[in-house]
């Protein structure tokens, strides 16, 4: 295995096959559709459907068939990239790798195509050393991760895994009253019939961290064991609108001061959670005031509320400690509370054929490792509910993601990268 | 005196020259223009310079004229109407009585037109009994009290105390982009020159309370001893954006979270100042969150708060500990903060000779009175910077204005009435 592996610190003294050039151009080239202006760093908006999303699915097509892969698009507009090696059964279930290239709004050049590229690297470096495998390697590229046109996230991996009918999905309209058919078509991405991940043998992504545990560890790489599940709530608390000067200080029923109360104790439960698990995390990210006048006392406050663990329990404890604080807040302070669990995302634990896989890998390359939970959600967290999932994590310079500050190492892509590979590898030796 | 006088209970057994009919028409008639389909109650939107507005002035004029008053518009709009009795000397300073006509968006009846119609039948039913004051006496309806059209309050008389130059409050702009100005000259209520507060003997203004403590006391009117001072905020308090998911709990700088510590601390600190003065009140009535995204840990909170008391001092000592609050956030939440108190209406003492006249009245009419400060701002404040002042309230349904379900009985609003008639007349004896 030593012929894909590097050390970050003498890159050019090793026999390199994941190649360290090629991959920066891929990843700068792919940067230059949706490109944005910003003050610093370099960002990219490619919305599903957009001419930014053709150029950018058009040249990672090209990319896959000077690689000599064969390529499909399914009806979701997901890709396909499909490495046939002569001596391999073409009937066995194959093993896939990948991730997305759309962005969100002004999002930054590693999120998604560092694991897309890196992919299609790993599987050019596999070919180019004379590596045969005994099952066939699918470089994969999935629709509407971020959700950043169509509002939801991980869409064509929902599709693929068979957790969202493709038709329901084809139809969801954007902003401008769109639908998800309509954009593909307009761009030539509508093909046909549906990847399904339930006929993949094991599934592979590499991502950046977007956090900065590798960092704070000086690893290289990290072994995802978990994806946090999500939990969204809205808080509604009632209270009653009054004169602000005409109501004495104990005539009131002041909806902000009672949610102001409750985003405290919220923030008190997350604490003490996180005291057990790491990912255990509460935030009221977003809220409104009514009437919002300043000389009016708040009847009413809204409170969306992101909630993440890794365990189900660790989220039902917190969500049922929110619950305990209105009901509090309504004792004590009169308000009335209503708090929808509108949303929720189980927590996905990765395969330990995959993370064990990983972790040879890693240490075979000479990379650094450490296991850590993913905060985000990600791809993988679908095609894990269907097949033996991995998720590898590669540095992210102060945990920066979503933003044109997002950075990576050049040295930090290609090291990562050679672990997914030596990983694929592993996995389709049998 | 007592023919003027009323007793709630036997209103009809009395010699009454309050008509409370006539008052109650006038002010019914007012209410028809600008008119609102409300659930319950009856409401109106009479934005300065609007053709209700018109109608309104219109109205009132020929009232003022149908009593033998002399009408005069001034350059704001303000309109006054003169009584000049024959044997009274004609250069003595004027008593003037009065109050507003226009109206929040969808406001009720009552608040301004009582105390418009209300001095107007106080100077009829004096007229009537045959009472010739030794000095002029002027019915004043102010332009633009609510601040309704041009966003700043008690607009008229801030210009007849001399307190605000008449040219800028001309040149005010309301939403679409026309001034005020430009709005008079289109209904016809642009006038010369400017009443002059500073010339009259003494000022009076009925107004319903908006507040329950008359119907708490069963008083029929409210002798107000001061009115609060308001002193506004914005606080502003900058934390740092993350990710909701991978930023842990202990590593986060949450603006909303340090915000919603300091609403608490408003609440707190004017609680316990509320225990030496009723008046003192703190509120953060409205707020906003940025970048205000449910996963995005919020990176910056403002709150804009409105603070009154009846003391400079009472009011100083609640801003000087929101600050403290601040500091503490700072020092313990790692938060950056700001207080800008960026306006500031002093707290105003109503001269004890015109609540002493009004307590005269009171008894002398047979209408249980009880001393109060007044919570919100009137067209008053401004008029006792420069002469003698007093302010008079009638109860209020529930404390409830600003809204179609403002109520006070027409009974009320005659006994009243028949106070203001009373102080009216001893304040012109002499």
């Amino acid at each position: 295995m030593v012929v894909m592996c590097l050390s970050v610190g003498t890159l050019m003294s090793l026999d390199m096959r994941v190649n360290q050039k090629r991959l920066r151009q891929d990843i700068q080239e792919n940067a230059t559709f949706g490109s944005i202006d910003a003050d610093e760093g370099e960002g990219r908006t490619v919305l599903t459907g957009s001419k930014a999303d053709r150029l950018v699915r058009e040249r990672f097509i090209d990319r896959l068939d000077d690689a000599g892969l064969k390529v499909r698009v399914d009806a979701i507009g997901n890709i396909v990239g499909r490495w046939n090696p002569q001596e391999c059964d073409c009937n066995a279930s194959p093993v896939a790798v990948g991730s997305h290239l759309d962005s969100v709004p002004r999002g930054g050049i590693f999120d998604g195509p560092l694991g897309t590229y890196g992919a299609l690297e790993a599987v050019r470096a596999l070919k180019e050393e004379g590596y045969e495998p005994s099952r066939p390697i699918e470089v994969v590229c999935f629709t509407e991760e971020e959700g950043g046109r169509f509002n939801i996230g991980t869409l064509g991996s929902s599709v693929a895994t068979g957790h969202r009918d493709v038709e329901e999905a084809l139809a969801l309209t954007d902003g401008e009253g769109v639908t998800l058919g309509e954009r593909l078509e307009g761009i030539g991405f509508a093909g046909n019939s549906i990847v399904d991940a339930r006929s993949w043998k094991a599934w592979l992504e590499l991502h950046i961290e977007q956090g900065t545990r590798l960092r704070e560890a000086d690893a290289g790489v990290g072994i995802v064991d978990s994806i946090t599940g999500i939990t969204n709530c809205e808080v509604t608390v009632q209270g009653e609108a009054d004169h602000a000067g005409s109501t004495s200080m104990c005539d009131r029923t002041d909806a902000l001061a009672a949610g102001s109360a409750f985003v405290l104790a919220l923030e008190r439960a997350a604490r003490e959670e996180a005291a057990n698990s790491d990912a255990a995390v509460g935030t009221a990210g977003s809220g409104s005031i009514a009437p919002n006048v300043r000389n009016i006392i708040p009847a009413k406050v809204q409170y969306q509320l992101d909630i993440r663990d890794v365990t189900e329990a660790g989220m039902d404890r917190l969500v049922e400690r929110c619950r305990s604080a209105l009901n509090r807040l309504e004792q004590t302070r009169g308000v009335a509370t209503m708090l929808d669990r509108y949303r929720h995302s189980p927590p996905t634990t990765m395969s330990e054929r995959c993370t064990g896989a990983i972790a040879n890998a890693a240490t075979k390359c000479g990379v650094d490792a450490i296991e850590l939970h993913s905060a985000a959600m990600h791809d993988t967290a679908n095609v894990a509910t269907v097949t033996d999932a991995g998720l590898l994590f590669a540095p992210s310079e102060k945990g920066v993601s979503h933003s044109p500050k997002e950075w990576t190492d050049w040295e930090e892509c290609a090291a990562a990268t050679a672990v997914l590979g030596d990983t694929l590898r592993s996995l389709t030796l049998e």
